[in-house]
């Protein structure tokens, strides 16, 4: 087979399949309901679509990792979105951020995968919760928790999430699901004066588990509750045990991380070859 | 006269003036539109005499030392109030921080001279003005220039302001007055990293004065304007000769100056005996 046949080839497979792009995108919680798209409402799947749109000339949705409540902040969110051809990988290249309003960034676009799907293909997420002892309003993406905190009680307490555990507990009642086990790789405090960074990653999350972790570990450091009670917490599986949770305005998406193939253009894996964007009216 | 006598004619004289109070207010500009009351918009002096008014229960309403716009923040802004009596003191010492929203503060609450008046008495005045050089959309408080900046051009620029001039150039042409002519004291920029802080402190300042002056600072950074060509701008008095103004949430309001003696609730000057608040619909 002569070189300029394989090409054709090539070429000819890319353009009936289209091309998988990987975006990642950052925004500022606090100006969006949300990720996903509402009537009437302005969400960051929302305005993508809306900008897509207008570069493509059709309906086009991106599907993220993570579909972020109302509030919460992302720095590292993935999506992915199928284009027709070359042309059209590079108007988004081109055009995308620029379009953006300056609450909203794509920071990158990437060529990946035609099986990468930003959901399905991740491994693991990395959040992070900031949070201030004292008031300072031009902190908007902090909570201002205004009480004195026991640093050692709360340092002692996330030491008990770490690891694989049913975190049902932590998760908003009705959004359980039959297996609510997650493994936890990272939750730790990072101080600074006043302040308080803190950052989980595990391999998933069940709805608003790190502002539920965050409510808990708030009230441990004000003495409502002591650090040993946390595995008895987490084996009793009541939400309604433990107390409020934290304001979405603290929570930042970091990143999202993939197994390194699904950044490979070339790769495919037929365990991914259903996972299309869905049309916009069947998202869930 | 007995000592009790004494007491009980402070006690009516002050009853008859009122007592003058200091308010240290901080604000985050974007939340609202400026500081002056105006109708159907939230401004910080209209949110704070909707509380005032609450609080003592008849119309209150702060005079400030600088009426910021649209958009402009405030950590030091100074204003002053008369209240009746020693409780409604108390009453605003307790209540007024607690009442505010999450965009507004009002750190310190002192009694003053019964002369004291925020925008007349004050000496001096200084701003600080925040930008970067490249993107963040997690820092709402600084204007994001996307340029690389001649840091050597705008360090040699800003000697030129300092001392007394007349800054009618950099004025918004229908606020001009008769004196344009301005002592500035401070003037600099303080590096880190990609960004830069502006500090500017005069006697007074003429509508958008800082603003017009890091708009021109900025074009300076560019390469547009040589430092050389300040003192010729100056001298001529003509806003539509330089650029650009700097958009106004960079800006912030950092701490207003008062002599010593105002300070003392026992001074009483003949100099500020009409500068009482004027009532609302007087309100320039």
């Amino acid at each position: 087979m002569s070189e300029e046949l394989v090409e054709t080839t090539a070429e000819s497979a890319r353009r009936f399949d289209g091309v998988r792009l990987r975006l990642d995108i950052a925004y500022v919680g606090r100006e969006f309901h949300g990720w996903q798209i509402q009537p009437e409402l302005r969400t960051v799947q929302g305005e993508l679509r809306h900008y897509l749109t207008r570069l493509l000339g059709r309906d086009a949705i991106p599907v993220a990792a993570g579909r972020t409540d109302a509030g919460v902040h992302a720095r590292g969110q993935v999506a992915h979105l199928t284009v027709r051809d070359e042309r059209e990988v590079e108007r988004v290249e081109r055009a995308l951020d620029r379009m953006c309003a300056g609450d909203l960034e794509v920071s990158r676009v990437r060529r990946v995968s035609p099986d990468f799907n930003a959901r399905f293909s991740a491994t693991a997420r990395r959040y992070s919760y900031h949070l201030i002892q004292t008031r300072d309003i031009f902190r908007p993406h902090v909570w201002h928790v205004y009480r004195e905190l026991d640093r050692a009680a709360m340092e002692q307490a996330v030491g008990h999430f770490l690891g694989r555990h049913d975190f049902a507990t932590f998760c908003k009642a009705s959004s359980r699901k039959e297996n609510n086990e997650c493994d936890v790789s990272l939750c730790t405090f990072e101080w600074s004066g006043d302040s308080a960074i803190f950052h989980v990653k595990a391999n998933r999350f069940l709805h608003h588990m790190v502002r539920n972790l965050v409510g808990l570990l708030v009230e441990i450091g004000c003495g409502e509750w002591q650090p040993e009670q946390v595995p008895a917490l987490l084996a009793a599986q009541n939400r309604s045990d433990i107390g409020r949770m934290a304001p979405a305005h603290g929570l930042f998406l970091e990143e999202v991380d993939y197994p390194d193939c699904c950044l490979d253009p070339a790769w495919r894996d037929p365990r991914f070859t259903n996972a299309e964007p869905l049309p916009a009216k069947e998202l869930p």
